[in-house]
């Protein structure tokens, strides 16, 4: 009934280096996608080195290079800016890499590196206007306090924007989620927001932000993050978020295997789809695996960048399914059923599948 | 350098099973060991089935079984109780598991299965009075709202503790963590704090207290937290903490192997030990992989039931090294440099192990 690809399939023999981040970065319980926004605590976390430990009466964001007006910002004085809020899918770039074959080396998620969280803060826009950029400036280029090795080479995480895109009027520099102050796992006291972006532009725990005149070529822009079919390739750099639809699972799980079984009869489906193309304007719903489609109703969604909820009434049989959900965004890119193979495992956007027993 | 146990090797080859627990549970970072209080969303979760949605304005908690006068009170009720809070160390039991050889199938945790946390609410032990627990009564059983199977059992999450035990003063029914109200994943809006107890017995989502007149023989308490040596060995029930002491990884990570660097000289080295049987008396550090021992300082305990701070000035010398820490308590308890097998991976309290690399 499944529809069986190379990709799609349950990888065995996990080695110690996978298990180790696994264990320690967080995935997103998939039944929280009842929640329009994401609780403190259920969000996914991904974080390459270790969680800086700052201390806010000192900490001061820079924002210099290529500007005639250098900026030196404490805390209390980004909060006292103009104060602005946006829902916001976040999702790993990585999300459905432990479902590729071969796997790349890198954390193993399956779907769960999502979260949809309101965040709060200052537009980037007008301190950009502030600091004065010069005509020289291409690129915006954020950098962290978090420090570490990656492919052999010592840095700070950091990451570049293009000039128009760190401009966009929706740029966040954010120190609150959900109407709280940042807890450290997600970038206290400042952190990038991105909308529509994957992860990794979301810059944590910012130290100074700028102004380059060259187009960045660090670690993690140069290296990571691009969709390269062999280590030589250069790639295409990811940037925004493939449409992807996510359910929860129905009825109740075993442990430890986390097999679904519910109940024969009326079966509410619900789930969340999002894009950071363009808004979600179909979601299809299969219970044979992928064989058959069928339109799922689009409720609220949470805002130009948040995801949309979704549902569909499924008339549970008696048997094995497999549910599926695919959505499509209002540019027309739809999730695959099979995605492209890339050497980070990155943009992997296949269809949930989602095995449950119907019993009688 | 260091001692090769048999338990302690770095097991291979995870399951798809065990893989997907680990991106769904959530493991502590363990630099956040810096804290005195985990901040909301670090702290371990072990969740066996799936979090349930309540509805906090119709949910009522129901005491009933064996006693005089059977109680239904609304969280508003309970919140008008009196009101008491306490610092407690979490563990779950399986902690430590994934360093098991043959390695048990379970949530596969290194050591990351830890929190402390504060945790307000209203005493037990008032409740069971005011309920008048009839004198047949031996345990107090706490029955979750999540369901699900587990050894083909289909039940909700239920626990049991025997009647002297819940009578303790500080067992807590607890909707606030850290000054919150308790989120979703921490158990909304109702949970048992037993301090001192391994996790299993923190019963989240409560949905009713029973008192029971014969020994609970559950799922949950008859045949998993049971430290057999064959399936068919009944086994010891898990119960108190074993003494523990973790420590911050010093310098920083590489990625995704997560080895640490540093630069030679002083370095201090810190972490927390903790113990549910007595405080912390005694933490000892080793920089050679557990040939030799040195004691490290002891700072403030976090409470009765939280973890202890601890200190120790290493002066890194280039090469490699291994760093250990051994929690003692005052009942004379100590970790061993290797943990008792059992069948379900629990209380493997065996040494923490990180190697590190001075660079010159």
């Amino acid at each position: 009934m499944a529809i069986e690809s190379e990709q799609q399939s349950q990888a065995e023999d996990f080695s110690a280096v996978e298990l180790a981040l696994a264990t320690r970065n967080h995935g997103f319980p998939l039944e929280s996608l009842r929640y329009d926004l994401t609780p403190i605590g259920l969000h996914y976390l991904l974080i390459h080195f270790d969680i800086p430990l700052v201390d806010a009466s000192t900490w001061r964001l820079e924002i210099g290079g290529e500007v005639g007006r250098p900026l030196s910002l404490s805390l209390e004085e980004l909060m006292n800016r103009p104060r602005t809020s946006v829902a916001c899918t976040l999702e790993c770039a990585g999300n459905g890499r432990a479902r590729l074959s071969p796997r790349p080396l890198s954390q193993p998620w399956l779907e769960e590196a999502i979260g949809n969280a309101e965040w709060t803060g200052t537009p980037l826009a007008s301190l950009l206007e502030e600091a004065e950029v010069g005509s020289d400036a291409v690129e915006v280029l954020f950098t962290g306090l978090d420090r570490g090795f990656q492919g052999d080479v010592e840095h700070l995480y950091e990451r570049s924007l293009p000039l128009d895109e760190a401009l966009r009027p929706e740029m966040l520099l954010a120190y609150e989620i959900n109407g709280q102050p940042l807890p450290p796992q997600h970038g206290f006291p400042l952190r990038l927001i991105v909308p529509g972006w994957y992860g990794m532009s979301h810059v944590k725990w910012l130290d100074r932000i700028t102004l380059i005149t060259e187009p960045f070529e660090g670690y993690q822009q140069a290296k990571q993050y691009r969709t390269k079919l062999t280590e030589d390739d250069p790639g295409e750099p990811v940037t925004r978020i493939q449409p992807r639809s996510l359910l929860v699972p129905p009825g109740i799980p075993d442990f430890p295997e986390r097999h679904r079984f519910l109940s024969p009869g009326p079966c509410l489906l619900e789930g969340r789809a999002w894009s950071g193309w363009a808004p979600i304007t179909r979601v299809e719903v299969s219970v044979d695996g992928g064989e058959s489609w069928q339109d799922a109703e689009l409720g609220e969604s949470t805002g130009d960048y948040g995801w949309r909820r979704w549902t569909y009434d499924w008339d549970a049989a008696p048997g094995e399914h497999e549910l599926c959900s695919r959505a499509t965004d209002g540019d027309g890119n739809t999730q695959p059923l099979r995605a492209a193979w890339n050497t980070g495992g990155y943009v992997n956007n296949a269809v949930q599948r989602v095995p449950v027993t119907v019993q009688p």
